[in-house]
């Protein structure tokens, strides 16, 4: 195969790959999305839109009414997208381009120091913890939520 | 037991019911509390915050990528809160009083004159059909989005 076309197939493979990467991108991924719901939010300060979900330990911890000291084994997924305005509802403001999905892992025991929660974000569908440096940071702003074990959120459905 | 006894035991009865009620009128009710999530909103114009579950014939249609044109079987519930500040984060809009859960019914045939969606809504937990007159209301507001089959959410997990 000549250089000339193996550089031509080569600009025909990029053209058709970078598309499918952006359009995933904009999709959330991971075991959370067969998750159900604890509650949403919409901040105004960096304009995102947030679902709370949880994993089936979580929502059993939420229905026994025992939220706000989340049993060992929940697991919550934060997952967050850019705030948009509804395109037909311009009132309505709507999950935008997908961020990211982060995670509070609960084990009263592993995690002792920073009240009983272990800090990570989804990357390619796969849960990861965060290093030593940005746990410190999560949990530094969830300590004002100490009295609702460090969650923010309350469980609205249950 | 003398009269006068039976009206305290009745007094005191009422005290310790009414607050019951009034817990429970603040909390979702119904089959869509154990179905996953599709969209979330804020609307600015009416003050509530909402969350859009679907049962499992709408999330396979989610997950197939055929939310356009939702297959048969499909039920939405649209539950809705009034907003609320978060007490610990005046920022962040999160779900304050449970107003009402809402349903969208997929029945092509059934229902084909209003583009083949039944609307109802739970009462004590069970989802019942609105009157002709409330379901002309509904697919009056909702025939904007007759390009995206009459549902103005996007499934943002799948």
């Amino acid at each position: 195969m000549s250089k000339h076309i193996k550089s031509l197939l080569l600009a025909v493979s990029l053209v058709s790959v970078v598309p499918t990467l952006q359009a995933e991108s904009n999709k959330a991924e991971g075991e959370y999305k067969n998750w159900r719901l604890i509650s949403i939010a919409h901040r105004e300060d960096n304009k995102t839109m947030r679902a709370i979900l949880g994993n089936h330990i979580a929502i059993k911890s939420a229905q026994s009414g025992k939220h706000k000291t989340w049993q060992d084994g929940t697991i919550l997924a934060k997952v967050l997208w850019k705030e948009s305005r509804h395109d037909k509802w311009s009132q309505a403001f709507v999950p935008g381009e997908f961020m990211r999905a982060e995670a509070m892992i609960k084990d009263s025991k592993k995690f002792a120091k920073s009240g009983g929660w272990g800090f990570g974000h989804w990357v390619n569908g796969k849960l990861e913890m965060h290093d030593a440096e940005t746990s410190a940071k999560c949990f530094g702003c969830h300590v004002i939520a100490k009295d609702t074990d460090y969650v923010f959120h309350h469980a609205v459905l249950y």
